[in-house]
C-alpha cells in the first residue's frame, strides 16, 4: 500500500532548485522568498509528497512532541492554562499530548513511561502527584507549573506577592475581619506562599484575621459542599462583623458568591470577595470577581521557552545539562471587579 | 549516548519465565498472575528496560496516537467534552495530541497535516472550519462530534429531541411566550435540529413563540455583549408577558441567568431558562440551570469506540473500509433544575 517515497532529488529535478534550496524550504522556509516557497509548495502537491516524520524521529531524535499533565479539567484555571499552553503551537510547531491525571498516580506514572518509550522530547507537569525529585529521575527537559518544583525547572506565579496583594485590597474595604480559605498544602507547594503574603500583611497591618486551611475534596461537588459548611461556620462565629474574604481560586470563590447571592438576592455591602488566577469563572461570574491574576499566557510563554531551551540543548552535539533548576518567576496582578465595591 | 537493548530474551532469563510469558506481559498482562505481574515488573526496572515504541511504530504502524481538534475551551460544553475524551486512556490506551482550532482554518489545515507525518491513527474532530468531504480525504478512521458529518462517521446528540424536550418543558411552566435564542447555523450541522425540534413542539401545540437566529460572535465577551443586546430587545417587544427562553447552550443560558438575576436580585416567576449540553457552568451557576442533557460520557465513549473500530479494521491484512459511514444518535436527557420553577 506504500507510495514510492519523493526525494528531495525529484522535487529538485522537478523546480529545477537546487537540493540545497529544497533543504532550506524544510528547514528554514524564510530564507526563500515567498514566490519560491509557493513553487516549492506546489510542486509537492503534484508529486503527492509526504514527509515521512517517523523516520526523521529515529533518524534524529525529534519528535516535536511534548507532554502535559494537568490533575483536572473542572478547576477553571486548568482549562485556561491548558488552552494558554496549546496556543503556543503557532509560535513553536510542537504537539501537545494531554492527560488528566485525576490524581490516579499509578495511571500518570504509566502514562509517563508510555510518552517517555514514544520519545517525546519533555513535559509540562501542572499535577501534583509524583514528586520532582521522582520527575527529575526522567532526565528528560521538565518545566512544572505552580506546583513543588524542587528538583525540576517551573515557572510560578509570585504566590507570596498575590498574597499581599489580597490582602492590601481587602484592607481598604475597611472589613472587620480579613478570611483566608484554603486547602491544606505543604511548604513547598508554591501556592502555600498566598497564606504567608495574607497572614504577613495582616500581621503587619494589625488587621483581625482568622485562616481556614482545610481538605475541599476533589470535584466540584465535594468542593461546594465544604464551601457552604465553612460558610455557616464563619456566620455563627463573626455574626455582625463585616468580612473580606481571600479564596484560594475563583471557582471557589465563585461558589461563595452564589451562596451569598442566592441567600440574599445580591452581595451585602459586609461582604468583600477576592479570588485568585482570573480564571475565566471570575469574570463569568454573576457578579464580577475581584481577583489576583495570575498571568497566564506569559506563564505558559515562560514554561515553553524554558522548556525549548533545554530541548534544544539536548540536540547539541554535546550537550551541557543545567547544573541547577531554572525556577521563574511570574508578577500577578491585582484585578479590581465588584466584588470589592 | 544509547544503552544496549534489553531483549525479551534478557528479561526470561533475568525472571526465569518463558519468553512467552514475557510477551504475554506486554500483550495481555491480565493472563498472567497479579504475582508474576510484579516479578517481570521488577526485572524491566532493574534491568532498566526502555520499550522502544518509534521502533515499533516503524514496524506494525501502530502510533496508539489520536488527535483530537476542539473549536475552543472557553464554551465549557467543550473543554468537558475534551475531559471526557482523555478519560478513555485507561481503557484503550489511545494516547491523544489536542490541538485548539479557535476557527483558524490554515493553522488547523498545517497541524493535521503534522499528525498525519507522524502517521496518528485517527482523529476525533469538534471543530467546524473543515467540511466533512475534505476530512474524508485524509483517508484515515475519523469520528466527529457533534457538527456537520455527511463523510465521515460521527457521534450526534439526537438534537431534534433535545429541542422538543426543551420546548415541551417551558410549556409546562405556561409561558406567555416561548423564545428560542441560537446561532445561525446551516441544516448540515446536527445543532439545527434543535431549532426544528422547538419550533415543531411549539406549533403542534399552538404555543406562541419566536425564534431568534444571530450571529453570537467567538469569544466569551462577544456571546455576552450580544446576548445582553438580544435580551433588551426581547424586554421591550415582550414587556409585561412571561417568556419561556430556550438557548443554545448553558454557556450562554448562565449569560442570560446573570443578567437576570443583577436586574432583579433573583429569577422573577415571569422568566423561565432552558439551556443545552449539561456541562459544568450549568450547575455551577448561581441559580442550578435546567438544561437539555447531552450524555457526554457516553458521547465519548461512542466515539471511540466507532474510532477503535476503523483503526483496527486498518491494521488487518485485508482491511474492508465501510461502505458508508456510521452515525451515532445518543439521546438527550432532560435535567430539571431551578430555573424552569
Amino acid at each position: 500500500m506504500k507510495k514510492k517515497s519523493v526525494t528531495f532529488q525529484d522535487i529538485a529535478d522537478y523546480t529545477g532548485f537546487s537540493k540545497t534550496t529544497i533543504s532550506r524550504y524544510f528547514n528554514n522556509p524564510d530564507s526563500l522568498t515567498l514566490e519560491n516557497q509557493q513553487i516549492i509548495a506546489d510542486a509537492l502537491t503534484e508529486l503527492d509528497y509526504k514527509e515521512n516524520k517517523v523516520a526523521r524521529i529515529l533518524a534524529n531524535g525529534r519528535t516535536e512532541y511534548v507532554g502535559i499533565i494537568v490533575p483536572n479539567l473542572f478547576l477553571h484555571y486548568y482549562s485556561e492554562m491548558l488552552n494558554q499552553l496549546l496556543s503556543t503551537y503557532e509560535k513553536y510547531g510542537y504537539k501537545f499530548l494531554v492527560f488528566v491525571g485525576n490524581e490516579k498516580k499509578d495511571v500518570e506514572r504509566r502514562y509517563i513511561s508510555e510518552l517517555l518509550a514514544y520519545q517525546i522530547e519533555g513535559m509540562i507537569i501542572l499535577s501534583h502527584t509524583i514528586s520532582s525529585r521522582e520527575l527529575a529521575e526522567y532526565n528528560i527537559p521538565i518545566v512544572t507549573i505552580e506546583r513543588e518544583d524542587r528538583y525540576v525547572c517551573s515557572v510560578n506565579t509570585d504566590n507570596y506577592m498575590g498574597g499581599v496583594q489580597a490582602a492590601s485590597l481587602l484592607a481598604k474595604t475597611n472589613c472587620d475581619i480579613l478570611i483566608h480559605i484554603n486547602s491544606r498544602s505543604s511548604p513547598e507547594v508554591p501556592g502555600y506562599n498566598r497564606i504567608r503574603g495574607f497572614q504577613d500583611t495582616c500581621e503587619e497591618n494589625h488587621l483581625a484575621y482568622d485562616i481556614i486551611l482545610e481538605d475541599l475534596g476533589s470535584s466540584y461537588e465535594e468542593n461546594a459542599q465544604k464551601i457552604e459548611e465553612i460558610f455557616q461556620r464563619v456566620e455563627e462565629k463573626y455574626g455582625g462583623k463585616s468580612k473580606g474574604f481571600f479564596i484560594s481560586n475563583d471557582t471557589h470563590a465563585n461558589i461563595l458568591l452564589n451562596i451569598l447571592i442566592r441567600k440574599y438576592g445580591r452581595l451585602p455591602d459586609e461582604y468583600k470577595i477576592v479570588g485568585f488566577d482570573n480564571s475565566p469563572i471570575s469574570s463569568e461570574a454573576v457578579i464580577p470577581i475581584s481577583t489576583v491574576g495570575q498571568q497566564m499566557e506569559i506563564m505558559a510563554e515562560q514554561a515553553m521557552e524554558l522548556l525549548v531551551m533545554q530541548m534544544n540543548e539536548r540536540k547539541k552535539r554535546k550537550p551541557v545539562p543545567l547544573t541547577e533548576p531554572i525556577h521563574k518567576i511570574v508578577t500577578p496582578v491585582l484585578i479590581r471587579r465588584a466584588t470589592t465595591g
